[in-house]
């Protein structure tokens, strides 16, 4: 690192697992002067985003578009369809599965937490075994409604398959920060019928998440309260590339990044948090430092040294990993530069680890790309 | 208008009471690779906002930033310092405070609203008399905490001296796409200590809202969830505007086209919608037009010929008026150009009016200049 | 004008004729990452360009496309189809006629300039009797070839009516910071069959300017030499725009804004510099002021004043008069706002002038639509 | 490469050796809004350019920044200096060397050429030898003035140190589109002050190029005629960020990843054009690919597979081999991901090569800093 230079030099290597790098035509069409959100240029805006969000999700059902970031997805969730006291089953898969625990005690409901070591997934037996217990069914029987099913999408939407109509979802929480490839500021409510019927008797108080006025208005193109505009602009071009690429060809390079990533972590003979391959995140991979070395004294010198940011790390395990983002709008070369990085800021800061890392990662990309043309051949 | 023409031409006159013009400064800023929002450039981004925004507002207390539009920044207030069936003393001076009214009561407050004809401001005799009234006062009382004064600044924020220490209010309500001159999607809580301290005592469910997380992970240079970063860095730049203009010019200068914008009206011969000179808004001057002209078609009509857009109509006036709005980084030739557009667009459509509305601006201009070199020379 | 502000606020009024205010369309096209100007991407924005441009130009032929400003477009013409000692015939309508002239002595031409006012324009009969004259004709007939027609439309292309081909023309010399809306730093050459030929017996050095290479090369989609790609991404889209808005439909807008302007002039009371109506600019309009007042000082005035800039005075009349530019990406609104504000800008300086010259603009342009509502309505 | 997918995915690695990445804060600059070319605003921005541009040459004297690419300064260079007739002597080092040479023939000199094989440099001793011959010497004794000393520093200003002053050079071309950062469509004359007495007795027709009306003007922060105000708004801000990261430190670190790049290719087994390490460039590396194998159909597979572009091959060699530049706005993270696209790459084509040039190139940055860090240490 040059002494006295008070520049950052280069792309920064953004591997937080959102906000993702932004595309330049995503940012592009946010700086654009700002149209009347009342009059007819902003309806076929609303339509676009309103009709194309649609197909991400995976549903026909109209998806809710919110001025705000994940979070306030997750309390719309909440207020929308359920009532004070209420019980919530919730698993405690690491962070954000913490906080949204305590947001809905914040909120006057009575979650129920199947605890957990953050290092693996959602137990579907867990769960059921849960739902069988006798206060929680027989409060759901009480109430004459089955539970509805929630699923925080957020850092998968538009980087893995979902579909949210096809497997029986209720409301599914989303955000544009990650596999949309835009800035944090807007969040989604995908509904399913059962929700919007678990709407009309939910009696938490609501007045900027409630769904019935945002339904009553995107029908014709308009939004209750000034949307925002620049953010909209965005969503409709971000949607379009997703297509361009084709969603399929997005997924599958997701996939490839992400077991690219994982085999250059297991080249460098780190653990990955998460224990079992089975809940492996197509998104981001966690990866354990050896005992005594501090991973966020790491991340500042390959911040310094290689102009790379990564996630940080929470709870149990807090300075004790780093997160490798593999998300959003980030090809192969890309990826294995951030791999790069990493590697060799992992020899700057002395950590003990093997090299290797980044040529099981190209490996792995070019067998990947070789089958992938040799399946097209056939 | 040529016939075949699909493209607007030149600059969109954005003549809605917000979003305003945006300056290309505050976009460019916007359209800037994302940084880590948990990163040192973060940190110093967060703190320039969040130091900036409290002379804006002028007060040394915490300003809590929101990324949600102003309607969030209403419930916010609310959610954080009163409990269900709490009474608030609303008045209706038009569309917005019988949105608020309605906001209330979905929240489970109870709204005293005092009415009004939408056409004058807020009466503070009116206002008195209420709080003298046996029921609220001793409700108040018995709560041994006096009323909160809260102030909705969302279209008058930057455009018009505003004091929220000195003038003893104690939720000041704010928005970013007014005077602020950003896009929608940023709102703001001023806080008064008699504030923080009712919402220690508050029990409405709050969680997004929250104050106390706001203001405990922002004295780090934080947020408790991922905020809208390049809104934060749009925000920097606009404070920086304001200041390199001082915000005693922004005022004149916004007070200058007000009146410049009132005395066109007039000589037009048109009834401005507010009655009342004291009332007169420094942002946006609502035009009534003769009784047979529809304010929608004539709002179509300057749109398509003149590529202009004007505030709509709501209420019990709806489609009779249309709002000419003189707020945000605009120049006075700039508001000249909206007012001959809307001048010659009266004349296409065929609407009475006088001849010389776009003179009087002209010559109201001229002096206002012309007096303030006199007093600089004196 | 506040007295401590370092800010000009809102919108720049630009006004001088050319560069001209630039589309946010063409600005974000620009603002885009660089590509290779040997790969496939570049090939298919190359064709855009090198076919567009000759729809502007009216001509079946190739354009050479320059990065340079006009200026090197200039020399090139001359370069291409010339030879030292050759005679030029040029006729001194203003400041640019002259400069062409210093340009021929320079290359080793021998200019005969048909002398002039600066307040006219090129009148044909006076250049019918320069070529009638004994040495001129003798010498063009000597050399076999008659004389070639060139045209410098730099300041009227694509903001009035232009046909390379019907009208005979052997080379037209174009630039891009005009009626084509784009940044300074691309002109073009359009070329007659009679022009190449020449171009083969020319013996003027030339290398950067050489039009046969360039042809050759453009017919594979690129240049011999590094072009100026951005400029390219730009030009593609401000043809897309021209078209998009009908040829027809931008020079009948550019005669209403130039008329509008010249009546405002009128009003005034002041004198335009253009004697013969049948020279009138379609995209400028030189103003002269009073006898003892100073256009630079009251472009000064008015720059501080009301953020407007106007084109500034050459030759014979320098300093007694300003150019008002009507020209390029610019709406009614826009030009009246400019009208205004000099109208405001005399009235601070003490310029002697009446009043109503907005006035007469706006009833001009009222008078334009609706002639054309009728129009359509026949 | 997904089968169906029409878009090219992340950021495109352009190896090619200029034009380079541009930093997004060099394409913000220039999306702004134009400004007068002759108003007090361009003026400031005109003399940070015209001051700053001297800091990248190392020079005191003046340097003249032209609207056009490199091949345009050499034209430049060449005319203000140079008579009909005058003998240049020039080194057939590459594709560049070649086309200079016919440029000369084209304006009318005579080039002694010193023939090369366009994989080593300029060798000084055979450019003695041929200095001593009788006829140019000669010639240039009875000319009175001893030849002048131009240096093309296109593809290696602000990448490597070059000192105009202190090396003793006479005319230095510069282009934009290098390290300095920027598009193309600028480029520059260093100018001695022999070459300066030079251009009083140049006899080569000149206008566009000639140097004299350009100093005056720039005298007094303009141009003889409309420059590239926008490239003059990118220019400003790439020098500032040159001197923020430190000139020495922008040389040291194209030098490591020069030296990253050559360890890649040899690690390859691949052989580099350049036969002597003494003339290696620290801008760009060619790499010959094994007989038989097409170094065009290399690269189109590369930027399908791997969305990346690398230099093109020319003359004797064409087709055999291709040039990854290292250069700009480019950090560690960034080449080497440009190294592992292309290792990648070599494997998806089938090309014979080995594996471990990436972690060669990795294993030598990580030593540079290691070094470096020390080196401070001490």
């Amino acid at each position: 690192m040059p002494q006295n230079s008070s520049r950052a030099v280069g792309r920064h290597f953004l591997q937080i697992p959102g906000p993702t790098p932004l595309p330049d035509r995503v940012l592009r069409a946010m700086d654009t002067p700002i149209i009347d959100h009342r009059g007819p240029e902003f309806a076929k805006l609303a339509k676009r985003c309103l009709d194309g969000i649609k197909t991400i999700f995976k549903t026909s059902n109209p998806v809710i578009i919110y001025t705000a970031t994940g979070t306030g997805a997750w309390e719309a969730a909440l207020v929308n369809t359920l009532s004070a006291g209420d019980r919530v089953l919730m698993v405690e898969t690491g962070q954000f599965a913490t906080l949204w625990k305590v947001m809905a005690q914040k909120l006057g409901l009575r979650p129920e937490f199947i605890s957990g070591d953050w290092r693996t997934g959602a137990d579907a037996a867990k769960i059921e075994d849960y739902l069988r217990k006798e206060p929680i069914r027989k409060a759901i029987d009480a109430a004459g409604h089955p539970a509805l099913l929630m699923v925080d999408t957020i850092s998968s939407l538009a980087s893995t398959d979902y579909r949210h109509d096809e497997w029986g979802v209720d409301v599914t929480i989303g955000g544009a920060q990650k596999g949309l490839m835009l800035p944090p500021g807007m969040s989604f409510n995908a509904i399913s019928d059962k929700a919007l019927a678990a709407a009309k008797s939910s009696k938490l108080p609501k007045s900027f998440w409630a769904w019935d006025e945002m339904l009553t208005m995107n029908k014709i193109g308009f939004f209750p309260y000034t949307p925002a505009t620049q953010m909209l602009q965005g969503l409709a071009v971000s949607i379009e590339m997703l297509h361009e690429e084709g969603l399929d060809n997005v997924f599958a390079r997701h996939a490839r990044l992400a077991e690219a990533t994982r085999r250059a972590v297991r080249a460098w003979g780190l653990e990955i948090l998460c224990r079992d391959p089975k809940y492996y995140s197509p998104t981001v991979t966690a990866v354990l430092l050896p005992d005594g070395h501090d991973a966020d004294a790491f991340r500042n010198l390959a911040l310094d040294a290689f102009n790379i940011s990564y996630g940080a790390s929470f709870g149990p395990y807090a300075k004790r990993y780093f997160r490798i983002g593999h998300l959003g709008d980030v090809n192969d070369g890309w990826q294995v530069g951030a791999l790069a990085s990493t590697e060799m800021a992992l020899g700057l800061a002395g950590i003990p680890h093997k090299k290797g890392g980044v040529q099981a990662a190209m490996d792995y990309i070019v067998a990947a790309h070789s089958g992938g043309a040799r399946a097209a051949a056939e």
